[in-house]
């Protein structure tokens, strides 16, 4: 009975004593070379039942438990809100790890955590509920949900009433109304696409090695498209690329050369949101692959034998039988978000907007975040006029430097915009805007000249990224407000209003790039880390791995993605049609 | 670079010196306890073409890829045949461990094994199609088979033709017409029937939990029926109690009071193939679980609401809600094999028969194994006086010791059914049958007296189970055959043809029952092993471990089962809906 109580005691240090068995697993990790650092967190028994709604607690809704919605209630201070929770997936999952899910090399589960057990680690108690957001009712405070279950006995709507919405309900795809791409492409937004582009990857094999085909038609089915050269469609065709070198060749040889994987890219290069030396290496790496990158194309329709795409520079369309397309490109704003906008007045917008703090425009007891919105800069310029009264103290219609050192710390918090242009026109100081156009440094400024110093500011706004980084980041600053909002109730935090009295609540929220990763196949990556850093190669595979390793969001999820890796080392990926 | 070098290497060791692995793997396993035996097979690297069928090889034909059908061809001699294998599923899976895939104890992906990965690593080649079978034609010698992948380009169906056919397709649920259950019940034969019944019990805690529900309709979707008290069902209801008891009541605490399970039985107990101890501990073991064991009673009918069941004693039908039935009760035979069965004159039999050397009965190339077919053992009584006419050399009608010994092995073997019935006398030796109505010992008997002897023998023919075990060894007792056609058609290595002259080409088929298992939950199993030897609680459990990651089909798969049940022990049962 040894092993069976090392067993048990093994499990019983895990539940009891968390940093123990964190140690552990740290060493146990570490020795595999990977970085990893621990999330202190007390896990507490969750509370055995349902209680009543505390009449005294503000009531939080949350929509969706992707990266921001999860994000927020990992920080969240529940022991101050009733927070209820609602998402079609009763689970969190880790979406950077999805183009490895298509090809076997991480499994579906070990991307995976219950949102349950992402909440029950707090003190106190949230509610979730698996369901899909119907319709959300700013009006009443009121949100209309259905169950994803509906063949067990029990209502499958039910409504629920907030004092505080948190929308996290992510994009859905962007077809751009091309024909054909809703019914006959496979896309990469949820765990279970991933699954079926696997199923889907193998079925054309085995479909490609029937007896009574063709060459040409064994040619056709083992021809995989990816529409977007971005980095998911990048990072899955490398996937694919190996998969298919390094596991299936080896079961299928008498297919391995009729295999074919094409890029089609509107814009000119692909990865061309990272720095033009990864987009360079990217695109030599993948032509020494094989794999065909077809830029400058814009894909007309979809159908299901065909993909039919226009050449920009020529006009010409051409059509290209393929055995699987994936689309990934393009968010867009789901029907619940969609009906939402409607009713608070951003009909016309494109993308539910917010402010700088992430509260809905027209709704003033929403928050949004992630892909589902956008944070909508104030303009500079719009508040010039403001700004030079707010600073021009004795009223003479002439700004001093001193002057304008009473408020710079209040614009740089407030126009995130200011330091971003200093960064990219190597300005070291906001006095060095106020040169004159000769470059002489100048004491004071009239309305013009302040307005002239400061007009090209605006041109470095830019909207955020659809991306994990970006959403997890909005989580946690909001949580945050959440958590502090007595607190700054009084003594507010935030920069001072320059269109009204007083200082705002709380600090608008600031993005940090920490960089950004495109795996290319072959155990090499491309890294895009702050300060312009670009690492391209094996090194930049392996900070890859310790990065995504160590950013799991628990350590079940951790060591079974570490472990997948170990095993697809050592066995290779698994080519079940399951 | 160390780290990469290192996977490289036991990358390369694995592929290139697969001996040298398996034995750093058998310390690795030996170290957590684990008994395992390593197969030693050499890997060679498959044909890169397809070879045009070689006119001179007699070409073999396998329907199936379950435990007949690969044990079958993992012992094949291919240098002989030109073998061609056609299954809807292109992996074997491991499915006594099917129970443990529907809780998430073992991942579905963990106990399958594609099929290419065990035939390629055979000397010569065997081609594999991913297809259904949809008629055989044994007058022709031809096959037809359907891809089960419809979306792609080229044919769908196509024909094969053989010399031998190996049908090994298994079995189909057998409803027994009861009205319901095709559409309403959950079934354990497939890898994906696994996976649906892990997401259904998720749904049935979701769906219990949500928002406006009565208590009564939250224990209606908690409560879960098996219908079927063999092994299978009672294994799943035992580690469905363990899932809910050690996983989800943490996930799901408001809702733990109002779980439910019950199982159905026709007999008056469950697991009636087992020795009554065995039965008898279950059946408390699940009493003490809270596990409802309904014996005597027969579904009628089943609803998407409702389960309807007739009790056996009084006649009386009631009917109660459930949340989930899963229908684990008897087989049927399959569409295509009772076809076949209409062909060749087996159209009045249930199930496809054939000889005891597993020759298809009114078809001489065709053979069948496992599941979908039944030996139909030849009764001594029958032969009687071919038998006696044998033996009496001298045709003085009467049979002395020494002329019935002369003739002994012959029916020993020809007969099995003797062997067990001595067994189940506490006889030493054939010739204790002889002994008179008074048990006194003869020397001689005339026909009468040798029909007397034998008349009570043929009571001990049994079919065998529908078990992985006896498919298994069918397979590999097939393939042995095959393997020593040439060399036993000149000096063949069977018993004498009492009816004819000469001797049979091959031994016929004798099951060897190793024992079998029943997993009871808590970590207790029980095991009832050769020698009548019963075994039940923790230590069986352990044996249980031990035999099943012995038994993987690969180095793969044992890794990955052993990996889930630590990784279960360590961190629970994933209850993410995907």
């Amino acid at each position: 009975m040894t092993i069976l109580s090392f067993f048990s005691r093994a499990s019983r240090s895990f539940n009891g004593y968390p940093a123990t068995s964190k140690l552990l697993l740290l060493c146990t990790l570490s020795s595999g070379g990977l970085l990893a650092y621990a999330e202190s967190q007390d896990i507490s028994p969750p509370s055995a039942e349902i209680h009543e709604k505390d009449g005294v607690k503000k009531r939080v809704l949350v929509l969706g438990t992707g990266w921001g919605g999860t994000s927020f209630l990992k920080d969240l201070d529940i022991s101050s809100y009733d927070v209820q929770v609602v998402s079609p997936r009763n689970y969190f999952a880790f979406t950077p790890l999805l183009p490895s899910v298509t090809c076997g090399t991480v499994e579906a589960r070990s991307i995976v955590e219950p949102v349950r057990n992402i909440i029950k680690k707090r003190n106190g108690e949230i509610k979730f509920y698996e369901a899909e957001c119907l319709k959300i009712d700013p009006a009443n405070n009121k949100v209309l949900c259905r169950s994803t279950v509906d063949n067990l006995v029990g209502n499958t709507e039910f409504s629920l009433e907030y004092d505080y919405l948190v929308i996290a309900v992510g994009a859905q795809v962007n077809t751009f109304n091309t024909p054909g791409v809703l019914e006959n492409c496979h896309f990469l937004k949820e765990v279970e696409d991933a699954q079926r582009i696997r199923r889907t990857v193998i079925d054309c094999f085995e479909k490609a090695v029937l007896p009574g085909l063709s060459e040409e038609e064994r040619r056709i089915n083992l021809h995989f498209v990816i529409v977007g050269g971005g980095p998911t469609g990048v990072e899955f065709a490398a996937e694919l690329h190996d998969f298919i070198q390094e596991d299936l060749v080896k079961l299928y040889p008498m297919v391995k050369d009729l295999v074919k994987i094409t890029v089609i890219q509107s814009g000119d290069h692909i990865l061309n949101m990272f720095d033009e030396r990864i987009s360079a290496f990217a695109e030599q790496k993948f032509s020494r692959d094989g794999i065909q990158v077809q830029t400058g194309c814009r894909v007309v329709s979809v159908s299901d034998k065909e993909i039919a795409m226009k050449l920009k520079s020529t006009g010409e369309v051409c059509s290209v039988p393929h055995g699987l397309v994936i689309w990934s490109t393009g968010v867009g704003t789901r029907p619940v978000v969609r009906e939402f906008m409607d009713q608070i007045g951003q009909a016309n917008r494109r993308v539910l907007a917010t402010n700088e703090w992430l509260r809905v425009k027209g709704c003033e007891n929403a928050y949004a975040l992630g892909d589902c919105a956008t944070i909508e800069q104030r303009k500079i310029m719009e508040d010039i006029a403001t700004i030079f009264k707010a600073a021009d103290k004795d009223n003479s219609g002439i700004l001093t430097l001193e002057e304008f050192q009473g408020v710079i710390d209040d614009i740089l918090v407030r126009y995130p915009q200011v330091e971003l242009y200093l960064k990219s026109h190597h300005l070291k100081d906001v006095s060095d805007l106020w040169k004159d156009p000769k470059g002489m440094d100048r004491n004071e400024v009239d309305i013009e000249g302040f307005k002239l110093a400061l007009s090209h500011v605006d041109s470095q706004m830019k909207s955020l990224p659809a991306t994990a980084q970006v959403a997890a980041q909005q989580g946690s600053y909001l949580s945050k407000c959440f958590n502090r909002r007595h607190q700054c109730e009084n003594n507010p935090e935030g920069p001072r209003r320059f269109r009204g009295t007083g200082r705002h609540q709380f600090l608008p929220f600031r993005y940090k790039h920490f960089g950004q990763f495109a795996p290319l196949g072959g155990e090499q990556a491309a890294a895009e880390l702050p300060g312009d850093w670009v690492s391209i190669g094996h090194s930049s595979q392996w900070l890859w791995y310790s990065v995504y390793a160590s950013k799991q969001v628990s350590w079940r999820t951790r060591v079974l993605v570490v472990s997948d890796w170990a095993r697809r080392f050592v066995f290779g990926r698994d080519s079940s049609r399951i």
